[in-house]
């Protein structure tokens, strides 16, 4: 039986590092970090995940803020509010809860942000520079992967690594970061042959969104398997993208769902802005 | 016996193309694209790279211009030369050969060319675009290669795309450019078990540096084989970074090394600066 990869735990790790690096900010410069997190109408989803951003946030002492402009701001507006934040100070990470209304173009918004103000790590000059290996603010759900990884001890190098998905903010970033720590990495979407691919895996990133789309029998004994996925079946059960019970029989650690990847990506955030105040200070 | 992907005449058609529609932006707007190549001290081989670039430039109606600044130039004085073409709106690309002498950073060189004149596509914008699957300017051999596949027919979704080797200028943009186009896409290097991964590629490219690396007898049969490769031997042969013979006996299509990926790089660049000329009458 696989071990499971506790996400909550190892996430409330990370605050708890992230907290003792804000009273050190505090204490030796007089600085605090602040995230401001901009939320756009009532989509009910993003209000769960910015109350959880902004509890996280009070958590490790940050300041915080959320700016809640109607559903039915024009873009010209919005961004009139990142630029705002952009020039202020006091804040030192942003955050545009996606998704946004229709009649806004995210790329226009995210390409606001300033790149060092850019907490979620999406703006293409934090890709560019991800892609380039030079330093760069990460995107939070791989980079939480990264952190998930190194707490069991797998070390990439060397062993292959397969990305299930190919999204901007984690597929494609994800592949990034394990092809920096020298995996061989294999990126698969829709047109793969996933069966084929997941078999040869030893280290298994699956974000597409699929409910149990990657099945237990695929996954090569002894492999690690973070499941990015989070989908509500029928009976309103919240299951990954992996069948979690059979592939727990074969991998030899795996992460949960709720409680694996999921705590990871906000605490990367924290750790994103406390990184953003304390480049202000070089 | 594998067919031979003739970069020199495919390249040659991108160059017509390129002078067409350099004409019609004369005849239509008065608009002539500009480049300006900007060679530091006397690297022997940058002079021959340039040269090269230039000819191609004059030969598809191009203003070029070639900046030569002395081996002691200083960072800052290189910069300001930078910012001078930046500027200059007779210039649409720019294009900085390298390698730069030792005390200059070519990070800070490259991201300080404006990314719309950033004819390599070198720019972390532009790399940052091109991973995001925006608008971006392409790295010139990886975009080469792209146009190499398209001229004979080879479509890469659904394909298992291998890439030997995971440099900034060609390797891990071509994994992206392949992966836009629904491959399955495998990076390897020399931390990967590249027998076995090569021998699973339906397309391969390799691009190492290391003369004859990839043996013919790892082809799959039928495989499409992109060598990036250009090594001397000590005999004085040129050869790539695969195994010719041996590989031309198993693969479908295979590049010649010298004739395969050469020419298309500096095609690429051509089109690169046309379209830089072009976006700036919209």
């Amino acid at each position: 039986m696989a071990q499971l990869m506790d996400g909550k735990a190892v996430a409330a790790r990370v605050r708890a590092e992230v907290k003792a690096a804000v009273d050190r900010l505090q204490r030796e410069h007089g600085l605090t970090p602040g995230l401001a997190v901009v939320r756009v109408g009532e989509d009910p989803a993003s209000k769960v995940y910015v109350n959880g951003k902004k509890k996280a946030a009070e958590e490790v002492g940050f300041n915080s803020w959320e700016l809640h402009p109607a559903e039915d701001i024009t873009q010209d507006a919005l961004l009139k509010l990142i630029h705002q934040l952009n020039e202020d100070p006091a804040v030192h990470g942003i955050l545009v809860q996606l998704p946004l209304p229709r009649h806004i173009d995210p790329d226009v918004i995210i390409s606001a942000v300033k790149p060092e103000k850019d907490a979620d790590g999406f703006h293409p000059l934090n890709a560019g520079n991800l892609l380039l290996g030079r330093p760069a603010t990460r995107a939070c759900t791989p980079f939480g992967v990264m952190r998930l990884l190194e707490e069991i001890g797998c070390e990439p190098a060397g062993k292959r690594a397969v990305v299930v998905g190919r999204s901007n903010i984690v597929g494609k970033p994800m592949a990034l970061m394990l092809l920096q720590k020298n995996a061989t990495v294999t990126i698969c979407h829709s047109k793969s042959d996933l069966r084929r691919e997941v078999e040869g895996a030893d280290i298994l990133v699956v974000a597409v969104g699929v409910a149990e789309l990657v099945k237990g029998a695929w996954i090569k004994p002894g492999a690690v398997v973070i499941d990015v996925g989070m989908n509500r079946k029928p009976d309103g059960k919240l299951v990954g993208d992996v069948e979690f019970a059979p592939a727990a029989e074969r991998a030899a650690y795996i992460t949960p769902v709720p409680g694996g990847v999921g705590p990871m990506t906000i605490a990367m955030l924290m750790r994103n802005t406390l990184e953003a105040a304390e480049r202000t200070l070089r």
